[in-house]
């Protein structure tokens, strides 16, 4: 059995403050004790505060087209001009959605760039390194318990062909982000030929079950029981280059 | 906290049964029993067999189109004959993979045609109806049961942006699959606009991460103490139509 387990009572996360500890300091107030195994899926917000990503969109000066595409979008000029900044390229504009490629190479809505939950007359951006992100929480976490974890950071996204969107992973340590089964047996021995999941991403999925549960108010989840292999590719691994698209 | 328990001992599925009285008898072995607001996870390849949806691949007359394809993707040419009746079109060719809009309106690898797990010489297709599949097999489970739940099928699809498969809702039945949480508050009492989560598809990628853990042989799986929307929309309602397509 796997358990999702929700990490409740959380304070307001600020700039500075060390996720790991606070997350792990949250769970044992619950009397849960962090394991070996444990994977920790972590919001993107919350890494957002810690790192001091937030914009304050009233210090922001959009540029003309900036002020031009908020027009189209009917967005707040400030958010799109952040929105830019975060952006290696427009993928398209349509209605008041804007899908751009960070510069990470995720292509989403508004470079991830999220107006929800930071606060009035705020924005936050995605980490700039969410691997390196979650590898520092990770090390906090063993540092703090003694035990083997892994971290993923996660951010919901949309997809191309299927509408609602769901949690992906945009960072990760201490995980091999795709299991790759190829050449193993199936139920008949016949040899699997293409068969790659990507754990990561149901992890992160699987999370979001237990944050949307009260709210907004879970920012992490514990997921224990799940047998993972460990290893430190990233979850910019995931990202499939241009070269590779199938669509 | 959430649970995520895999239906163990299952037999090998064959045409004609009835999926919801073997799910409900292999976890009754296990001393399990099937509680209200309890969701079930089918995996697409054993309802496929319980609806007869197995084509025998030396009974197949490949056309010249099929065997065109064959070539280029160097397969079986039954095989992407099979794949080409459950399509609807081609949406891509590209080295051995061939992309595909089935007849649901899913894009997907191979219409969905599944080689793994149905034994040598054999191929899956999707079910005809996957809602209607689900429905059926709820059916069974609360007439055998009494409890009242929710029945997700599921299949393992990759994705135009990132790589590695994850599992998605192709059949839902007592469930919502999309929770709209636009008009809610966030953190800061400021109204979500744009919050619709896919929670078919996470539930489907949360029930592979128990799956997975014993080679092929777990084909259902039960998700405990998830609070969800009842609603009969069914995932064809998840399925984005492409006047809708943002990327």
């Amino acid at each position: 059995m796997i358990q999702i387990i929700p990490v409740e009572g959380m304070k307001i996360i600020m700039p500075g403050d060390r996720l790991g500890v606070e997350i792990v300091n949250a769970l044992q107030a619950k009397g849960i004790r962090v394991a070996d195994g444990d994977v920790i899926v972590v919001s993107h917000i919350i890494v957002a505060k810690a790192e001091g990503r937030i914009y304050q969109l009233s210090e922001i000066t959009p540029t003309p087209q900036a002020l031009e595409l908020a027009r189209i979008t009917n967005k707040d000029p400030a958010h799109i001009e952040v929105i830019l900044r975060e952006a290696k390229r427009i993928v398209r504009v349509r209605g008041e959605v804007l899908i751009t490629e960070t510069r990470h190479g995720l292509i989403c809505a508004n470079s991830g760039v999220d107006l929800s939950n930071v606060g009035e007359g705020m924005a936050a951006a995605l980490p700039e390194d969410p691997d390196a992100s979650a590898r520092r929480i990770r090390w906090e976490i063993e540092e703090a318990t003694g035990a083997k974890v892994a971290v993923i950071i996660c951010d919901s996204h949309g997809r191309p062909f299927r509408r609602g969107a769901v949690n992906i992973a945009i960072g990760c340590s201490g995980i091999e982000p795709i299991w790759d089964r190829r050449g193993e047996p199936d139920l008949f021995g016949r040899i699997l030929r293409s068969k790659q999941i990507c754990v990561a991403d149901e992890l992160a999925s699987a999370a979001e079950l237990a944050m949307g549960q009260a709210g907004e108010g879970i920012p992490a989840v514990l997921i224990r029981g799940y047998k993972y292999k460990t290893g430190e590719a990233g979850a910019s691994q995931i990202i499939r280059p241009k070269e590779e698209s199938l669509f």
